[in-house]
């Protein structure tokens, strides 16, 4: 190690121990702190991210790198040196000014937001929304200055490194011409089957049991993690240290089971990530898509599956005292339904959701939509898209999700990011492993752990996207995997 | 606020921030941290404490302090800059590289510690423990040559402010004579008085809710802090959040319930500092006796009179479905019993473990005593206080404590002068309020809460120790309190 790369090797670990405090205060907050510790905490929490700020944009620290980068250093302290600059550009581009009015304004617009949406108050929620996109326009035309890119693509880059709006629009194209048709065909084949719809009343306590021993077939290490509950399921975690929440809702099991075993996905990924490289930038996830690839793999790929099934069919039932079959539950947990709310849809109509809030964030930032044309926007789009209405209804409209509150746009693309990339891996490994249901039937199921420990996990942000995309499948990320996969699991 | 002052303050307040994710990294550590988190952890709060240490000893705070000082400010004001500069000096005092040499010297004798103390491995425990004393005398010396007093009142300085060892010796002087001859009556008393341990099986869940219950009796608000189960039962928090922890024992319910009661006058305490004053460091609790002296109020004013025990005996017998009678649940809860093991001890021989502490303590940092004579000077003054013998059983003799592992000298008198000074407050208190038995019985218990709020709890560090309890008790700490507390309890 040079002792110009030591520097700033050793400078990167200190920040990530104080992002391990971050981390810790975040997840506390969610599971653990009584309501009279808020007012503390997210001052505390201030003080810590604004100090971590500072450390990110220390002077030096560009040109340090800079000269690093000069030195003849191995590829993997040179990957890092990127993923260095990376977030030290990232963290100086936005004045602290601008930072801390976005901060305050999301603050006051997601507070106010939760009983607005309640009561479906558009009208008070607009102004609101209309400050914090304001703002969002305001980062997003910096950020893209300094890139020299596109105001939106500029908001793609803090997610999805060297992701743009044109890769997007032909990744996403497949899937605006041919979704809504295959969900027709797909619900008109299931109004053909028997109901099976898994209801009843479900031990809230048996369910934590069965999700502890579902995590532990998919090889979540309890002696690196933990599992809590919170009201929003999440994951977070630090090295050796990976934690998840889940909700239990005693009148559905399944929803709950699904959803700690998407995050499940997540920490198997951090828990995978490479030791050598911890508190690193290039130790880190490779991108929020790739995130979402992790938990979309276990949750649809593998879950959903009917050799997955197989495995948990008897702890389903000898929790709950059922007996559900094998058909019955594949048939439950792969039924398709055209609703309102994101976060409920399935698998197939999941896309649409992103699709329509793709455009219009494109188009809230470019300036072409207004937000008070935001309502008229949704319902037109969601009648395209799903044929339903929305009309007087926006807080099953555009009111229902969290990030535009928080000024968080250009997010929302890498959800499908992570579907598209969750099929395409599963087909990679599917060329060298087999059928991975008769890998699961033939407890075999550690196989594909191993394989994306190997050809995921470990390489942390060695790679760029595309070259991890590359190193692991043969090609860069394509969109057609994904309809191949609803296809052949919906229609096959 | 001067410019001067409101620079201070605002540091002081920051590093207040970093404090929360120290004191919030320690309880998750003990409570909630899987194994595989310890590395991770240890490392980040290395980095942490030690950017809280820069932050207390950044060059220019002495002379601002200095400065402030000279300004006409507030009487209040004037406090918090003492307190700013007692915790600017006393992280100044000793260089960084003695810190360290301890912090490596102490984690490894108490590592080692943990088996050498089951294993009665004097022999193998002898030379760590020799190693630590050298830094702690080493400590001592430094910060009495830079405060010009005697190296073991340097150390009792970091815990109780002003306290010295003559100071000591003069309050301990009536219980170094009369608690042998007190305990021997106590003794001989109790032996004519039935058998009445509280034995059997006890549900820890009942437990549990028992002692939620009892907490919120003791006017605990769970809003603003929580219960845990931890190892060792211990108090931290930070405003508005103040956390406690409690083991649960199947064999044994009231031990445990009496060490959740001592949490909770901690934490009261820290519950009840002055909310303007929070992150200042004249917000903070006054002293470890002041602090312990609160534990105790709760533990032996209040839950083991008569009282108090009235109060909450339904609780217990509908807990576990027993049918004890006041006089039983008295009797076993002011059992006397000579022992070796302080923390198992009752308020009456607890003095005497205290005392010889305290006087090997001071012998080992003048250097009077020699680390391999420990156990004999043990031995002798366990005979003369409490009449046994530790000959060869060093695991209950001078091995018991985790203190001296960590080289933490100088904080053992904090117990003794916190049951003075309980025992003082509560004359103070019945002068005004009469008898707190009767208080009690009249279910008007909350009174009591008041008075020490406004008494002691809101004065924070606004005042030196004497200050405090001249105010609060109309004189000084003085020793006899606690005798006369111990005889009317004990023989009267």
């Amino acid at each position: 190690m040079s002792a110009q790369y030591r520097k700033l090797h050793d400078h990167f670990k200190r920040i990530s121990h104080f992002e391990h405090f971050n981390n810790l205060g975040e997840w506390d907050l969610c599971t653990m702190m009584p309501d009279g510790g808020s007012e503390g905490r997210s001052e505390a929490m201030a003080t810590l991210s604004s100090h971590i700020h500072e450390m990110r944009t220390e002077d030096w620290l560009s040109d340090s790198i800079q000269q690093a980068m000069q030195e003849s250093l191995p590829a993997a302290q040179q990957a890092n040196l990127v993923e260095m600059q990376r977030q030290v550009s990232q963290a100086s581009l936005v004045p602290a000014k601008l930072v801390a009015a976005k901060t305050k304004a999301a603050f006051a617009c997601e507070h106010a937001w939760r009983e607005q949406r309640k009561n479906n108050d558009w009208q008070g929620f607009a102004p609101n929304l209309t400050g914090v996109i304001e703002l969002a326009r305001e980062e997003a035309q910096i950020r893209a200055e300094a890139l020299g890119i596109t105001p939106y693509d500029a908001l793609l880059e803090k997610f999805e490194p060297g992701m743009t709006t044109d890769k997007l629009e032909q990744l996403f194209a497949p899937l605006r011409s041919e979704l809504p048709g295959l969900i027709q065909q797909v619900v008109d084949k299931q109004a053909g089957e028997p109901n099976t719809s898994l209801t009843g009343k479900f031990d809230t306590a048996a369910q934590e049991v069965l999700s502890r021993k579902v995590m532990a077939l998919l090889d979540f290490d309890f002696n690196q993690g933990r599992l809590d509950v919170s009201s929003h399921p999440f994951s977070c975690g630090v090295p050796g240290d990976i934690r998840i929440t889940t909700r239990f809702d005693e009148d559905d099991f399944s929803s709950s089971l699904m959803s700690t075993i998407h995050e499940t996905g997540h920490a198997r990924y951090e828990q995978g990530l490479p030791t050598d490289w911890q508190g690193q930038p290039a130790g880190m996830a490779r991108s929020m898509g790739m995130h979402e690839s992790q938990s979309l793999f276990y949750e649809m790929q593998l879950a959903r599956s009917e050799g997955f099934l197989g495995l948990i069919r008897n702890d389903i039932n000898q929790a709950f005292g059922n007996d559900y079959s094998l058909e019955q539950l594949k048939h439950s947990f792969t039924r398709v339904n055209r609703g309102l709310i994101r976060v409920d849809a399935d698998e197939v109509t999941y896309p649409c959701h992103i699709l329509l809030r793709f455009d219009a964030e494109k188009a809230l930032i470019d300036g072409s939509l207004a937000v008070k044309d935001l309502p008229e926007f949704w319902n037109a789009n969601m009648q395209q898209l799903l044929g339903l209405s929305t009309q007087g209804n926006d807080k099953d409209g555009c009111m229902q999700d969290i990030h535009w509150t928080l000024g968080e746009l250009g997010y929302f693309p890498s959800y499908t990011l992570g579907a598209m990339t969750a099929a395409q891996i599963r087909y990679a490994m599917e060329k060298q492993l087999g059928s991975l249901d008769k890998l699961m039937s033939n407890g075999r199921i550690k196989e594909i752990f191993n394989w994306l420990s190997a050809n995921i996990w470990c390489k942390g942000s060695l790679m760029s996207t595309d070259e991890l995309m590359t190193s692991a499948t043969g090609e860069v990320l394509k969109g057609e995997y994904l309809l191949t996969h609803l296809k052949q699991r919906y229609l096959g």
